[in-house]
C-alpha cells in the first residue's frame, strides 16, 4: 500500500473510532437507567479514544483524528501544509461513516427514536443553554490548550510513549469541563459526522465548530512556538 | 514446570482474573444501593483486570486471557497455530472457575437469588434491548478494533510497559460503549464462563459471542497488517 | 538517620496515606449528597494512595504499607525476615494515627455522628451483608491475584516505572469488585486503624482480616515462584 | 523573550489551566442534572490540568503551577529564593484571568445566576460544614504528602516521564478525600482567583487557604529531606 493511503487510512480509522467511540458512548451509555456512565463516563471514552487510538495508529499518520489539530502542527511547523487535505479528508469521512454505524446500532431496537447522535450545538442546541460567546470561548480556549498540550506532549525531549496518554486525558479533561456547554467539539470531524444524521440545527451551527477550534489551534500552535519555539 | 504448562496456567489464571474481576464488579458492585459503581466501574474493572494481569502474567503466557485475541496474533503471524488449542482450552477452563467462584460469593447471603453473573446477550437478552444485529456490528467492530490497539501497542518499535495500559483501557473504552448492546464481549471466554451458570437463553447464544468477536479479531489483524506489516 | 528508621518512618507515613486517603474519601465523601463519589470514587482513592505513595516512599522502603505484602515478598524470597516485625509495627502504627486524624476531622462539624471510620467485617457488619465463607475467598482470592500483580511488576526485567501504577490499579480493582462483600481489606493494617475507632464488632471480626490476606498473600507468592520463579 | 518572561508565562497559562478546568467542571458540569459528573469528575479534572500542564509547561518552568508548591521545592532545595515572587504572581494572575474568563462562560444562559466559582471555605462556608480546626488539619496534611509526592516522583533517580502521572493523580486523590471538607485547596493561587469574583466570605477565609498549605508544604518538603536527602 503506497505511503499516503496509509496515512489515509490510519487517520480515517482514528477518527471513526474517535467519533464511534466517543459518540457511542454517549448515545448508547450515558443515561442507562439507574448505572448509566453520564458525562463522566463519555469523558473518560472520548479521551481513550485518542489513547488507544495513538497506540494503534499513530506510528502510520501520527494521529491526528483532527483538522484542528492538523492545522495546529501545520502552523507549528510539524506537519506539511500540502499534506493538510488528504488528512481532512479522510478525518470528516472517518467521522461520517462512524456516525452511520452507530445510527445502524442505536435504531436496533424496538421503539428506538434516534434523532441526536451526540451533536454540538449553542443557544438553544446547547445541553445547557449556554450561548454563542459562550460557546465560542469555550471552544478557542480548550482547543489552544488541547495544542499545547499535544505539542508539549511531542517535543524531541519529551520522554517516549507517553504523549498518547497526555493527549488522550486532556480530551478526557477537556469533555469533563465543556459537554454542558457545546457537547464539546474542539474537533471539526467529530461535530460533522454526527450532524449529518442529527437536527437541522445541527448542520446550521456547524461553522462555529469548524470555526473555533481553528482557531483556537492556532493560537495554542503559535503560543507554544514563543515558549519551546528554540528547544525543538 | 514445562514451559507450556506454565504458559497454560497463566492464561488460565489470567481469564480467571478477567472474568471474575470484571463480571464479579458487575455482579457485586454495579448496583449496590445509592452509591454503586454502575456501568462506568464495571467498565474500569473490566480494563484493570487487564492491564494489572498483563503485569502479573504477560511475560507468562504473552496474555492474551481471550480466545478472539490468541485467533487475532495468529493472523498476524505473532502466534504459533500450534498453540492456539491449549491456550483456548486455558482460557475458557479459567473463565469457568472464575463464574464459579463468583457463584459462591453472589449467593454467600441470606435471600440471595443470583440467576446471571453478568452474561452476554442480545434482542430480549440484551441490557437495552438491542437485536442480534446491532450486536453483531458492535462486537465485531469492537473487537477489530482492540486487535488494532494490541498490535500496535506491541510492535518491536513501541515503547516499553505502555502495551498493558493501552490494551486495558481499550477494553474499558470497549465497555464503556458497548454494555447496554451486549453486555460486552468480544471475549468468547468471558462469555462461556457465565453463561453455563446463568439462564438457558445465555448458552443458546453463544454462538455470536464467539463468532463476532473472533471474526473481529481477523479483520483487525488484517487492517493491522496492510498498515503495519512492513515495520515489524 | 539510620536506615532502618528511614524504613520504619517511609511504612509509617505510606500506611497512613493509604489508611487515611481511602477511608478518609469513603467516610467524607462517598455518600455526599447528591455529587458523592460513591464506591467508585472510594476505590480510586485507595488505588491512588499505593499509586503515589510508591514515588513518594517507594525508594526509602520499598513501598509495602501492607504487612500480608510484606509477608508475600518475604515468602517470594524479596523480603528478609528479620525485617518483618519492624515493618508490620511501623505500617500498623501508621494506620492507626491515620483513623485518629481522619476522627478528628469527621467529627469537626455540628451534629457530626461519626461510629465507623470504614471498618472491614461480614456478616452483619458486611456492607452487603455477606456471609464468612464469601468474606474468606473473597479476601483469600484478591489478595493472592494483589500479590502476583505486584511479584510481576517488580521483577527485574519489568520496565521500570510502571509498577507504582499497575499495583495501584490493582487495589482500585480489587475495591470495585469487593467493597459490598467485606468493605475491602486485603490489608491488615488498614482494617486494624480504623477499628480501634469503630464499634466492637470491628475489633472482633479482625481476625479473618489478618488471617485471610495473609493466607491470600503466601498462595500469590508461591504461585508466582512457580511461574516466574526461573526468571529472576 | 527572555528566559524569565518564558518562565512567567508558563506558570501563569498553567495555573490559568489548572484553576479554569478545575473550578470550571465544578462550576458547569459537576450537578448537570441527571448525568453530571459529581466530585468525582472535578477530582478527575483538577488531577487532569497538573498531569496535561506538566507537559505542557513542565519543560519551561517546571510546572509548579502552584505557591506552596513553589514555597516547598524551596525549602527542599530544588528551587531559587529569588524565583519564587515572579513565579507567585505569575501564579495569582492566571488564577484570576482563569477565574474571569470562567464566569463570562458560567453567566452566558439566559437566567444564571453564578455567586461562587467553586470557592474554598470553612464553616458555614464548607461544602459540608466542616469547622475551622478540620479544615486546617485537612489542608496541611493534604498538600504536605503533595509536596512528599512531588519532591519523590521527581528525585534524579526516579524513571523519567511518570511524574506529571503521579503527580497529577496524587491532587485527584487529595480532591476525592476533601472536597466536602474545603472544597480542596492546597494551592493558596486557585483560591484566591475565584475567591475576587465569589461571596465575601470566600475572601474573608481565604488567609487560611494561604496559611495552611504553605505550612502543609514545609513540612512535606522537610520529611522528604529527612528521607530522602542523601540520594539526590
Amino acid at each position: 500500500m503506497a505511503s499516503n493511503v496509509k496515512k489515509w487510512s490510519a487517520e480515517f480509522l482514528g477518527t471513526f473510532w474517535l467519533t464511534f467511540g466517543g459518540c457511542g458512548s454517549a448515545v448508547l451509555a450515558a443515561a442507562f437507567p439507574e448505572v448509566g456512565i453520564g458525562l463522566l463516563g463519555v469523558s473518560l471514552a472520548f479521551g481513550l479514544t485518542v489513547l488507544t487510538g495513538a497506540y494503534a495508529f499513530g506510528p502510520v499518520s501520527g494521529g491526528h483524528f483532527n483538522p484542528a489539530v492538523s492545522v495546529g502542527l501545520m502552523v507549528a511547523g510539524r506537519f506539511k501544509a500540502s499534506e493538510l487535505p488528504g488528512y481532512i479528508i479522510a478525518q470528516v469521512l472517518g467521522a461520517i461513516v462512524a456516525a452511520g454505524v452507530l445510527y445502524v446500532i442505536a435504531t436496533g431496537k424496538a421503539g428506538a427514536n434516534v434523532t441526536d447522535l451526540a451533536t454540538n450545538g449553542f443557544g438553544e442546541h446547547s445541553p445547557g443553554k449556554f450561548n454563542m460567546l459562550a460557546a465560542l470561548v469555550t471552544e478557542v480556549v480548550l482547543t489552544a490548550v488541547f495544542l499545547l498540550v499535544i505539542l508539549g506532549s511531542t517535543t524531541k525531549k519529551a520522554a517516549a510513549g507517553f504523549a498518547g496518554m497526555s493527549i488522550g486525558l486532556c480530551l478526557t479533561l477537556i469533555h469533563l469541563i465543556s459537554i454542558p456547554v457545546t457537547n464539546t467539539s474542539v474537533n471539526p470531524a467529530r461535530s460533522t459526522g454526527p450532524a449529518l444524521f442529527g437536527p437541522a440545527i445541527a448542520v446550521e451551527q456547524l461553522w462555529l465548530f469548524w470555526l473555533a477550534p481553528i482557531v483556537g489551534a492556532i493560537i495554542g500552535a503559535l503560543i507554544h512556538k514563543a515558549l519551546l519555539g528554540d528547544e525543538e
